[in-house]
């Protein structure tokens, strides 16, 4: 069989069994090879920044890899913000990116660029299959480098001959390293610090910010006093009534001070140490505070959750962990539609099982609250800081959880990075529910603009600020790429519709009407 | 003054006056910084795809550069693909990157990435300002690079500290190197060739392309009997009555080889020797025939349109360049809307001094048939065959020549890459007209997949080609984003709508319905 086969059986040997796509010429052995393989699902998606930020959310709710099929070097760069914020996600995930046959390269055909140097920035792996015979051994190392503990983005460079040419079979797939256990003597030491009277903040990251994870932070709390809190944008995050609550750090550095404040020891269990998003004249980098000792108990691709048990059963071997209580807001019965009073229309009708995709960004700021204690959910944020991830995540987490219902939380700003996830909702008929926060603003800059010490915004900056003139509808363009819309401009308007969307199946859209900043 | 204040000033010194911008926090000292040099006008682009794909069409109808802002790695990752195009079309271009403060980047905070090697990749020039004291002096020299013949993209990269302390004087600009001419006895050569009677072809590209190339080169084929070709995708290409008409070198290698068929000898004027878009198994990647000779009159960087003029002096002193007749088509007045019909609706009514940006793809082939004898007009490509650049070389011909009327002819998959240039359009007041091309197909990919010698395409690889299920409303994107709009299902449709787009001020958009081939 051609290399294209051999790459689609060995891929799906190895547990990926879809592949979001945006091919080209180069890639059309491997769209043609779909046919031979039924248990490989071909997602087409109309930009590559779709796709990429697709295999990213599938990759964090399947726990194994999607593929993204992208062609040659500009159909990885227009991927390539998405899987930097795969990259900062840890988030295992194969990018097979065509390119030109192996002797066609030297001509310098339009479309060839340097490939190599692209994926190499987001990627912990990158191989180039130099012939159709190796193309399958080269997959299945790649699934393996991609679930490589804790999960990377691996690369696997696809020349259009090797695609086509006989000679190749599959491969069966590699063993996955498992993430190394933490020593005892780390387990010891640290519990000795918890144990010593002095004030602890339990950092939690990666793995630990899953169930077992958090459950056995949250008895190492309960029992020695420390404080947990939780990276500032975890890749997945559950939590809800039945699960420990734990806070995020916050973005802005005076509030993560504020939160650290005190602290003597940190203790990090799959997260880093904390830094400050952006630079701020004269505002440290480093959030650690002043005095304070950093203790590593797991790196990220160390058993977080394995640690964290130990530690629990070291340091506090009797403590029971905090669960969060069930509690909810009302819907509010009047008033304006804030970013408030959204949020509290969310908190009051999310559904037990949802995945929330959270790009909400400014507008964003009352949904953790309104939400910690709704039904158990997983909470998926932006990474890597790269806007434009909100709708491809939602778009996959509905892939890979068929039966879950998925909310994509999306400021307007960052909705026009990759728009048309939309459609593909629309095609597969996924079950997302997207709630625009319309603000008509780049909010978070006209604050960062003050933030960073710049004078105030004159008619020229502002200009580069908002989103008015004209206003984005975005019940039009959603209707434009199939997906059903409306828009509301009231708490009730908001709760009627958002009842409506999760009780009907497919994909729909909701524009919420709030105000710039509040 | 500070970093961001000084650099600005320098650019517009430089006679860099348009910055297209998506900035983020590490910019704001540069957004802050534009209300005190108004000769800088900002363009907020909601997408860095449709920043640089504006920046190329503004420095390909200018003839300098504009600037292009971006936020850090991400952002330039999300404008690279633009900036591929605008390096094969050699456009003058500066692009802007910021990034974090020099002393933050060692605390890898989540948007840290390798700008470095992203900017490589496309740029002739990169330099990472180090002091504030240095900007003015790169951002100088950084115009000049762009503008060294034939034009590059030059990547200046601003740490947020760089532009926010003081201690910075604006730069004067520096001067640029002239294209050196080409030597004597390289014409004299390739005039003994001409005049050798073997046959030849004179293959025209970058400056060539332009009215005075076009008029040397075909006083050289009237004198000489030799023939006149294009590269394929020339980054402007004069043409319409009153201009010597030369066809471009097809697309499709087959065709191509029609084109060159005989040749003996193949002079390259500004063009390089012709190769495959692509690798097809069994086919060449060079379309030089077999036993045919390459000469290179001129290289892009050199003074091309100064050697064919020498040429035409040398070979054919007192021959008349053959100029293209006036001629139209009627507008069909009856039958389907087929590519062919929209190319004569198109053809009938193209305004003199029209700029068109073709990214119609497989429903252009028509084109530039029906245009040839329209009113003289420039025509600009897709230089690097990464789709998406359409709507934005748009949106910026229209800023840098705002009195002349533009067309965007634009395939429905291509538009889905970069749609919010129109919102950009509709927010400048730009006088675009944009017809889509609406066949709800990959068709070019329907085409490449038995071309590459794939088998037929099951259920499974025709999913993957069709953008139908759901179908786009074009209508209802470019009304979202402010862009008046209607939908065109017969030729006579076509001609009202498009008349009257070009009848009225701003941005129109026509959703032409044509078949998927044909």
């Amino acid at each position: 069989m051609n290399g294209a086969q051999a790459l689609i059986r060995t891929l799906t040997r190895g547990g990926v069994e879809v592949c979001f796509s945006n091919p080209g010429t180069s890639e059309m052995h491997f769209v043609a090879a779909l046919d031979a393989v039924p248990q490989m699902r071909g997602v087409l998606c109309l930009f590559e920044g779709v796709a990429t930020g697709a295999a990213d959310g599938y990759g964090r709710m399947a726990g194994r890899p999607a593929a993204v099929l992208l062609h040659l070097g500009p159909g990885l760069a227009n991927g390539l913000a998405n899987l930097h914020n795969a990259r900062r996600a840890r988030t295992p995930l194969l990018a097979v990116v065509g390119d030109h046959a192996t002797y066609h390269k030297r001509y310098d055909a339009p479309l060839e660029s340097d490939i190599d140097a692209l994926a190499g920035s987001v990627s912990g792996w990158v191989r180039r299959s130099a012939r159709s015979a190796d193309v399958a051994a080269d997959a299945a190392e790649g699934v393996a480098a991609a679930l490589t503990p804790p999960g990377q983005v691996a690369t696997l460079i696809l020349p259009a001959d090797v695609s086509w040419s006989d000679g190749a079979e599959p491969a069966a797939p590699l063993p996955v390293r498992a993430a190394p256990g933490v020593p005892g003597a780390t387990v010891r030491s640290v519990s000795r610090t918890l144990r010593s009277g002095e004030p602890c903040v339990l950092l939690l990251g990666g793995a630990a910010a899953r169930r077992p994870g958090l459950e056995a932070a949250s008895r190492v709390a309960q029992g020695t006093g420390a404080r947990l809190l939780c990276e500032t944008f975890p890749a997945r995050l559950e939590r809800g009534a039945g699960i420990p609550a734990v806070d995020r750090l916050a973005y802005l550095g005076e509030f993560a001070a504020g939160q650290l404040s005190g602290a003597r020891h940190l203790i990090l269990a799959g997260a880093r140490a904390p830094v400050s998003f952006f630079a701020y004249p004269g505002q440290p980098s480093s959030l650690v505070p002043e005095g304070c000792e950093v203790h590593v108990l797991a790196e990220p691709g160390d058993d977080v959750c394995g640690a964290l048990a130990a530690l629990a059963d070291e340091a506090a071997p009797d403590a029971k962990p905090l669960l969060r209580e069930a509690e909810r807001p009302e819907v509010p019965d009047s008033g304006d539609l804030t970013g408030a009073a959204a949020a509290a229309v969310i908190g009051a009708l999310l559904p037990e099982g949802a995945i929330v995709s959270d790009e909400a960004n400014t507008s964003g700021v009352w949904l953790p609250g309104a939400t910690a204690g709704a039904p158990p959910h997983d909470w998926l944020t932006l990474t890597g800081g790269s806007i434009g991830l909100g709708l491809p995540l939602a778009t996959s987490a509905a892939v890979a959880c068929p039966g879950r219902p998925v909310l994509a939380l999306e400021a307007d700003g960052s909705a026009m990075y990759t728009p048309s996830a939309l459609w593909t909702q629309a095609r597969e008929g996924l079950d997302v529910t997207t709630v625009i926060f319309s603000n008509r603003s780049y909010a978070i800059l006209n604050m960062e603009l003050d933030r960073v010490g710049a004078e105030p915004a004159g008619a020229a900056a502002r200009n580069l600020l908002e989103l008015a003139r004209p206003g984005l509808d975005f019940v039009a363009l959603a209707t434009g790429m199939g997906v059903p819309a409306g828009r509301a401009r009231t708490p009730g308007e908001l709760a009627v519709q958002l009842r409506q969307a999760l009780a009907e199946p497919g994909p729909h859209l909701i524009e919420a009407m709030v105000p710039p900043l509040g």
